[in-house]
């Protein structure tokens, strides 16, 4: 059995404790500063706060100020900040990394540095001593995983990539249980592209649903699927474009980490609730209020993005006009417009002359 | 404008009525000999009984006998029976169609001839008359597409394929409206495979709902998206094998032929009922009686790849063991067996040791 820290009690950093600790595992969970009321509330056997499921009895807390003291001994260390906590885990978690440490992140998205857009593995590794940089490798976990499910141990595939593969092979055989599969991947800058932009992408999917809802549609087979699954397949040929413009492989979009995390995270995440809030005709600080503090990853990578996709037209790595959808959630979520497609720009067809 | 002669008065063949009218084209819709209760409450100038939508009034009707003058002069010709129908298309269709045709499938499927999957533009044009084969080049429609949203000018995007991109991009041209989008395509083996091959997995995505509502659950963000989203991508994945082996562009398969039409199939198709019905738990003979006669190409397209793939294997286009899902939805449609999904054996991982 191996012993693992897990830092960041949110979500997912607190539902990965419950297949963990299953295993048998020594599982340690640290909280953030922000994850006080968490790790207390946890410390008196109350349910996790946030996720209303209690973890096993096994999994130890921690407070952030007791980091050395929770990583010492471990031989794997989970990073489940938010996107937004990823400066804090660089300031806070990577100088006590150690070349005894496998790190894998749990975090998801990507970093544009105003030139370059950098996948979080590659951000941490850059923050960490000199000496274990190329030499610690961290991983990642993509694919979709709603927390909440995870924690009821519903069936869940995940994708572990990352570039040293014998560490995701090792990795990987300690994390897997009879509910919670694991692969190893090693297409790091593609599958976390995809985590990622997906957060972006499942919101424009999710505008058909609110669409629908606004016309006082009920669910059933006579909606408005036409339309959501034609921007799905829009945001799989934009996850393409973009996958392929900063060197991931292609054929990640179509796995786990893009097509199967796009359709979970419309389907049961946060993005997708506030893409139909904004199908519905709610403005964006409306949609906002109605999420009720839930963190919105899509407001931040459809900013970095639409700054990211400038540089790389300009480097030539993408073609104009190719992410009329990234472009147009841009315009919804960022600026206020109302929602109307433009379904005639999809699929690079500009080429073909409309009636 | 141009004359277009619809044969087959379904639910896709009579949805199809609805832009193309509405663009000024003379539409003739021909019923088969199974659609003779439709043509009559047309012609009644009532509402389609199955769509419950009404035509446009510009519409003209004909009955299969009336076929010679429903073609007369028609420049195009699209052929919307079901895929059980097109035997009889290849009969009494296409020894009546004359080089000034251009001819497009709406029907969706593949058949097996006991070595080879042919896709349905190939099955016809080898019925065409002699002189014709390899002149008139049939295409076909595909992508997501729930014709029930189509005739109620739900946005609606899909390819048009075949071998003769001049006729494609003319076609597309004509059918196009500023609510059903058509793009040209030339990859016909692989998108008409992934059209084929997502009426037998959406009922694979769909158990998840199913056992969801099984044990009780109500819908929300805890349920089972998890399930249903790994097997989403695992259809993607066995769809690219599939296309591949078949000779079609792996890069269908994540566009509106292949996971665009998976989505929408799983949400509001058929079989997607029908596989929520088997997640439930109801036996086949239960489930096809709640399905109150609909049309279930899953069963036939299962039977017919459970076939296909042992020739495939033969053959070494298909490497044993890489089709699980497939195998599996096969062995709870056609053998009975409780859905028991082999998540452990998916993404061709049967390498990984387990623990």
């Amino acid at each position: 059995m191996a012993t693992l820290t897990i830092v960041g009690a949110g979500m997912m950093g607190s539902a990965l404790c419950v297949p963990l600790a299953e295993r048998g595992h020594e599982v340690r969970l640290v909280g953030t500063p922000l994850d006080r009321e968490i790790i207390d509330a946890l410390d008196a056997k109350r349910p996790h706060p946030k996720m209303k499921v209690a973890l096993p009895p096994a999994v130890r807390t921690f407070h952030a100020e007791q980091m050395v003291e929770a990583l010492r001994g471990a031989q794997f260390v989970a990073l489940g900040v938010s996107s937004a906590g990823i400066d804090w885990a660089c300031q806070h978690v990577a100088p006590r990394i150690t070349k005894e440490h496998s790190v894998f992140m749990i975090t998801k998205g990507m970093r544009f540095d105003g030139t370059r857009l950098h996948v979080f593995p590659d951000v941490f590794e850059a923050a960490l001593p000199e000496a274990l940089r190329g030499v610690v490798r961290p991983a990642a976990v993509a694919g979709p995983c709603i927390a909440g499910e995870l924690a009821r141990r519903v069936p869940t595939c995940v994708l572990l990539t990352g570039r040293d593969m014998a560490m995701l092979k090792r990795t990987a055989a300690v994390l897997r249980t009879d509910y919670y599969h694991v692969w190893p991947d090693d297409d790091v800058v593609g599958v976390e592209a995809c985590a990622a932009l997906k957060n972006a992408y499942a919101m424009g999917v999710a505008f058909a649903a609110g669409l629908h809802e606004k016309h006082d549609g009920a669910a059933g087979s006579v909606a408005m699927h036409n339309y959501e699954s034609a921007v799905f397949a829009q945001a799989l040929y934009e996850m393409r474009l973009i996958v392929r413009a900063v060197g991931g492989e292609v054929s990640s979009v179509a796995g786990l980490a893009g097509a199967g995390d796009l359709d979970v995270t419309n389907n049961g995440g946060r993005t997708g609730r506030f893409g139909r809030l904004l199908g519905r005709g709610l403005t964006v600080p409306e949609a906002i209020e109605k999420m009720e503090g839930a963190t919105l990853e899509c407001l931040a990578i459809l900013a970095q993005m639409r700054e990211a996709t400038v540089a790389m037209r300009a480097r030539g790595e993408l073609a104009a006009g190719t992410v009329p959808l990234l472009d147009h959630m841009a315009a919804v979520a960022l600026d206020g417009e109302a929602v109307d497609m433009p379904f005639d720009r999809f699929f690079g067809a500009g080429a073909e002359p409309r009636p």
